[in-house]
């Protein structure tokens, strides 16, 4: 009876942990489409599994440390669509090996880590000790929609409209612009609400697939999944000058508008982000440097209104609307793997101007931020080769149509280059299959040790 | 002033009224796929924005007292998907004229009803009286749902394979059996439970195309919508004798089966259901007499599992969950336009007897409920023609190919036919385009006056 007793007691203490002592934590991951959500995320998982390796993992303090006791996947609530991660895994294995298909919506994935605490009441009382880890994919689109809720409808015109003037936007606009300068907008009719509605829909669909054209707002227009037919789904930016000449549709589509912010901008901030404790933000600086000056502009602008949703000081927009409790965000240039190991840094400080800008506007940004370079799913070899007696860097890979290739895919610039640079040289980083993978073995990485350090590490202390 | 403080007093008594006096009603139309929802709702909102013609109306007795004033679309939840009325009367004018698409979902269209009421205090104290209609459309597939709220996962289990095992099932159910029969079900693998939910899936789609197959659940398995990837979809029958061979899977098919009730069956009924005050569901009877024995049978089946959605007496399951108050169920026979005149009684004594059995058992039914043959919008017309010299009923109408024929579609029979009957008689009942429509004038109808009469007339007196 007392040992039973003293189980009983062991179990109730542990169950009290979880709880009192804060052993659960729940990890946003986003991107915007293309960061590589999907990869990232099976590799954390698969890192965690997989990994009491301690040369896998260098720089994860609970396993160098030889204190890692390992992870498993433990259920998750069954009415939540779930990571698909078996799957994921499964295209890396096939012949030839495949990325994993990138997912639109939400999806969550729950670990179970065990370890031995190192220090402190812990390490006294169990001699294991458990972390709950939920695991949540979005779409950084969604962050995209969060600065309508402090804009009028009018503004948010104005604002649509300088984006479509850009050079990269403005001719795949012109038809829309001339659909709505032609039409009779005092008729304001239902057909020509849905007309002009769906001619919105077809340009932000012509946006997405513009390398670089990142800010498509609203993010339900694009993809209004059960929402589809809704009235306040009929939503475009009119011409600024428009607002005053058509009023009756100008107040109608500002309704509408209001109801988008009410029932779907609010309640994802409520429902879902409120919840989390800290967040990943995967951002892809190369395919940006591919596409040009206007995407890497595009590119800052959209972080900065992702970054508004990390902003929640005093009289914030958040703080009125929840309690943020997000206390880590780590901003991660993914694909590292697409240049040669000395140019990580400067990928880094890439990465950080493109946030200096807004973060230096960010005066009560409530939780620390680190920017790093990585490669979730790392899919080439790095080396040298001799160039007139030089040792000179060099990738080695298999390029998306199959091409084995060892070559130096160039150089990333450590600021946003201006516009003369992108004049006189196009970027033209070249995308990798991954490398053959077989299961029950370690996933090359870089750095996914430093993002586990740093998302997980004074939690498994 | 007095006469504004008048003008004031009226307005908030006509508020008041609309509360008070129950001046509001919510119309669920629902139907199994296929049974013409889309034409039924468009005809009925059509009738009442054009129909204070007593013609085209004769047994709706508002219209006919010439008391109607007229009915407008109103505003809605701008939140909610809207039926998309424009659209589909947009169909009827195509040449050739189409019938609109069917939808799959939620939506609802608002009116405003204002008519002279007849009688009582406010016949004298109003001059014009008012009434809310909302019309809401969802998939008679979702009440198919209903029953396995009160099935545990064992009994589903056996119903699903008694099903099956009908003939016009079984070859299309024999791949999914086999590949149950052949797995180990013992490894119970997330691979294996999604690999064998994926060939149940499979065989729902190849079912839904089966003319006659009514029966296919978990609706949302087949329809998934923002549930996609969610644990509780990951849900298929066992065999039978599989469910103690393979305790673990068994239970885990278990969890799925009480979570799939808990999150998406009871919450359409506490959330949708629970707020409709009156019903009509569409049913295709004669598509069941061109499929066969098996397609009648099955209908039959499945309107007695739909019938369940209406019976709360105490202690019944849906008492159980909210407090229902559908008054007035109307069971229409649809597409009545494609038999000839004196065949509709036979019709509507054929529902009559489908639904008569389940009506016996339903000793609470707490609802009035009536059966009749309709057809929202009439593509055929009916005369006669001269056979040796007899005077033959006939109908013309253009086929769905563009062919004009003048034909005598055959007898309904008025009661189940026996297998002997559909041994030797083939039902062929040939499916027509609409007729060619201009706007503003009144959509062709077969009865809709009487389904107006019964749905609304005693809210309009």
């Amino acid at each position: 009876m007392p040992v039973s007793f003293l189980s009983q007691l062991q179990h109730q203490g542990r169950e009290l942990t979880v709880r009192a002592l804060d052993r659960h934590l729940r990890l946003g991951v986003t991107g915007l489409s293309g960061a590589g959500k999907t990869a990232f995320i099976t590799s954390l998982v698969h890192q965690l599994t997989q990994g009491d390796n301690s040369e896998n993992l260098p720089f994860f303090a609970v396993v160098q440390q030889q204190r890692f006791l390992g992870a498993r996947l433990s259920p998750q609530p069954l009415s939540v669509p779930r990571f698909a991660l078996e799957q994921n895994l499964s295209y890396l294995q096939q012949e030839p090996p495949q990325w994993p298909p990138s997912t639109v919506g939400f999806s969550q994935l729950n670990l179970n880590l065990r370890y031995k605490a190192a220090e402190g009441l812990r390490a006294r009382l169990q001699h294991c000790s458990e972390l709950a880890l939920e695991v949540i994919d979005y779409p950084g689109e969604w962050l995209l929609d969060l600065p309508l809720l402090e804009l009028s409808y009018a503004k948010w015109c104005e604002f649509s409209w300088q984006l479509f003037a850009r050079p990269h936007r403005k001719a795949t606009a012109e038809p829309f612009k001339q659909a709505l300068l032609s039409a009779d907008l005092s008729l304001n009719t239902p057909g020509q609400l849905q007309q002009l509605t769906d001619a919105y829909k077809a340009l932000l669909q012509q946006f997405h697939q513009i390398p670089g054209a990142y800010l498509n707002q609203p993010g339900r227009v694009l993809v209004p999944g059960e929402l589809a037919g809704a009235p306040m789904l009929q939503l475009f930016p009119l011409l600024p000058e428009q607002l005053d000449a058509a009023p009756a549709l100008a107040k109608q589509l500002e309704q509408h508008y209001q109801s988008y912010c009410q029932h779907v901008i609010k309640p994802f901030y409520q429902r879902y982000f409120a919840r989390l404790d800290r967040q990943v933000i995967l951002v892809d600086c190369l395919a940006a440097l591919n596409a040009g000056a206007d995407a890497v502009a595009e590119l800052g602008q959209a972080l900065k209104l992702i970054l508004q949703s990390f902003q929640y000081g005093p009289g914030g927009l958040l703080g009125r609307l929840f309690k943020p409790r997000i206390d880590k965000v780590l901003f991660a240039a993914s694909k590292a793997d697409h240049v040669t190991p000395e140019q990580h840094k400067a990928l880094t400080l890439l990465l950080q101007q493109l946030l200096q800008q807004p973060l230096k506007h960010s005066q009560y940004q409530a939780a620390t931020s680190e920017a790093m370079s990585i490669a979730a799913i790392r899919a080439s070899n790095s080396g040298y080769v001799q160039v007139d007696g030089l040792a000179q860097p060099c990738l080695s890979g298999t390029t998306m149509t199959g091409k084995a290739v060892t070559y130096f895919p160039g150089e990333v610039p450590a600021a946003q280059p201006d516009a003369k640079l992108f004049a006189r040289h196009k970027f033209e980083f070249v995308d990798l299959r991954p490398q053959p993978w077989r299961d029950n073995t370690a996933l090359p990485h870089i750095r996914m040790d430093h993002v586990l350090q740093f998302l997980l590490g004074d939690k498994l202390r």
